[in-house]
């Protein structure tokens, strides 16, 4: 397949290149390089030594004699070269991670939340309207987040994938209904992709574009066995309280001898993937698009889920480190269940990943590895996500010796 | 009350914002013109004599004594103007019309689609952000459209006030929620007032906004007792296959002897409200808010249903005219029950202007006066709603002598 990966130079997004390309698919990356420049006005850099996207795709080169393509091009403000690179491509499929992806960034200032909602409403919507405008039946493959869904809104029903069956009262009786499963975002980010849902229910059943929404949980490790071919192949690891996830966080923590930061109580249960599944499961989903004509395809990207203060305690236990509670920021129950159903990934043929696995102790080297590069004051999150919200002193002002 | 209404200077803007006035309320339009100027783009006019919004508010002044303040200000491209007229007015309560409205524009081309959702979207999280970061507690009323419930989806349930009671099968038995009505538009522009709602909903929840949603039917009449008052104060009356709604229209075709142009078999059902109770509505919206931490209010604005071909046939007899069955752009059903719950409305003490009551005559006259300024070319909708979809001819090429 001639594939497009929009925000190919990205967490997820560099992998699945690499990944989709090693699978012998021709692949171009279209990116802004914004994850970068976003950093650059956090003051913080990824953990890992993260190369160019011009070095990147020349040791790839190197390693697998196969080119990636790469155009420098920002889909949400460029759209005539957006139509013009569709065009010259023609691309069979086209996966989209090109949006804002940090909830706690979403919630910094008003210019954060301008941003994400501008960004992500806008790279999504002329992506759609272009490949109206082209003509392209392109199958399109979409990043979400488990959080369009809220937590512990439906009991103890697990949550199903995308579509949930209701029943209304009428006055002829009981009628049954499937509908998008009602939007519970907790964060401006998380509410992005609960829109983007109701631009793909459009233009799925106006124009018979054919789209699959991926809902990932958290994502955990770093290399997949692409990037960890060169040290110049890399993946970014974010540890900083905006862009780092949980799981990863918790082990950087560990390895500098920083307290693990838990918001709330810890009783909150999350789903998780590792980076490995992420890209096995972007290319399920290219294999096996919609028709054109279906409503948009809505797949859990998920394989396991943990309660946050259970795996604090994990970590914990492994590493040796204390665990420092902090206030929670979002808007949410202090516990809940979460059972996620994740059948037609398992149908595809996925195999999940768990973190029993082994891949905790890839972490705990690459954190190890890379500590020198930590920024003590990054760790915390900082960003007041409403009137009144506090939050923590710096927990470590100094990168202690390597104990 | 100190009232901001943004994109005043409209069809429902423009009328509200004298009936506020007239009610004492201090009243300042924000609007960027944008209306006048897709006036320019479309090469149309509105069939009665609008002036321009200086002329406008003087001759308001002059029958009225009282003032209303104008900035010209386009909120979603102009966000730090936005928060310091927000300072500098400390608004009470906002009225928000600043969105484009029209279906068939929305449809036109990637353009017309990618200006509906940039500016929709932008300008009311604009005004969310605006709102949060000036720390104002005004009540915000924004007008909303049936078209998100879409039409014939629940059997024979009336459409209830946003939140519709579902009931879901769990483990442990059936679960009762209340949830947004799910989403069903049936064009880009209806598509992003979906959207709205899921702005308004989780700055509802996060910040504590007061914000009432207003589903509005299709408006028909042009004269409220301001406008009225002066010549210099008419309101807009949309003619075209654009911008023009469905009765008045009719109206304006009958009156030059053009056919009735119906849209697919006109067997759908639509809900209507007559301009005067537009602005009746919006006032008691704002005396009427929800309390900070509630959910969004939606209010359906509608006060009676009419199937599209049985209007047709109404003026047809009455006006002498015939009626042409044109392509329906819209993937709808042929036919739709359509039952609207309007119980907060009418106990808040509306009193429903209906089409029984005589004002059809008001629309008939202006149509006539007018007729001069009907260009027959702008009659017919233009708008291609996807690939395949064909529009008509022109049915009048010149205007037949007065008869």
């Amino acid at each position: 397949m001639r594939v497009l990966v929009l925000g190919g130079d990205g967490f997820c997004g560099w992998p699945t290149s690499l990944y989709l390309s090693d699978s012998g698919h021709d692949v171009t990356i279209l990116d802004n390089l914004s994850r970068r420049k976003i950093d650059i006005e956090l003051e913080v850099e990824s953990l890992t030594p993260i190369q160019s996207i011009g070095r990147r795709l020349r040791a790839w080169k190197e390693v697998s004699g196969r080119e990636i393509g790469f155009v420098g091009l920002d889909i949400a403000t460029e759209y005539d070269r957006l139509v013009d690179v569709l065009r010259d491509q023609r691309p069979d499929a086209i996966v989209h991670f090109a949006e804002q992806r940090a909830a706690p960034y979403s919630m910094r200032t008003s210019a954060t939340k301008r941003y994400t909602v501008d960004n992500n409403i806008r790279a999504t919507h002329n992506l759609l309207a272009a490949l109206v405008e082209t003509g392209l039946d392109a199958a399109l493959a979409h990043l979400g987040t488990m959080g369009v869904y809220g937590y512990g809104w439906s009991g103890s029903a697990p949550i199903p994938e995308g579509y949930l069956t209701v029943k209304l009262t009428t006055p002829d009786g009981e009628l049954e209904r499937e509908i998008l499963h009602p939007a519970n975002p907790g964060s401006v980010y998380h509410m992005t992709k609960t829109l983007d849902q109701l631009l793909f229910s459009f233009y799925a059943k106006n124009d018979g574009l054919r789209i699959t929404d991926l809902h990932q949980g958290i994502v955990w490790g770093t290399q997949t066995d692409q990037t960890a071919r060169d040290v110049a192949l890399i993946n970014r690891f974010d540890y900083d309280g905006d862009y780092g996830t949980v799981l990863n966080r918790f082990l950087m923590q560990a390895a500098i001898g920083h307290p693990l930061t838990v918001h709330g109580t810890g009783g909150q249960t999350r789903a998780f993937i590792h980076i490995r599944d992420t890209v096995r499961c972007i290319e399920l989903a290219l294999e096996n698009p919609p028709q054109a004509g279906d409503r948009p395809r809505v797949l859990n990207q998920v394989t396991e889920t943990h309660q946050v203060g259970g795996l604090a305690k994990m970590v914990a236990d492994i590493m040796g480190a204390d665990i420092a509670y902090l206030p929670n920021p979002r808007r949410e129950a202090d516990e809940n269940d979460l059972i996620v159903t994740n059948d037609q990934f398992l149908a595809l043929g996925l195999e999940p990943t768990k973190l029993s696995d082994g891949l905790l102790e890839e972490g705990r080297e690459i954190a190890q590895r890379y500590r020198d590069r930590v920024d003590p004051s990054k760790i915390i999150a900082r960003s007041v996500w409403r009137k009144g919200m506090e939050t923590a002193e710096d927990l470590l002002t100094d990168l202690p010796p390597e104990g």
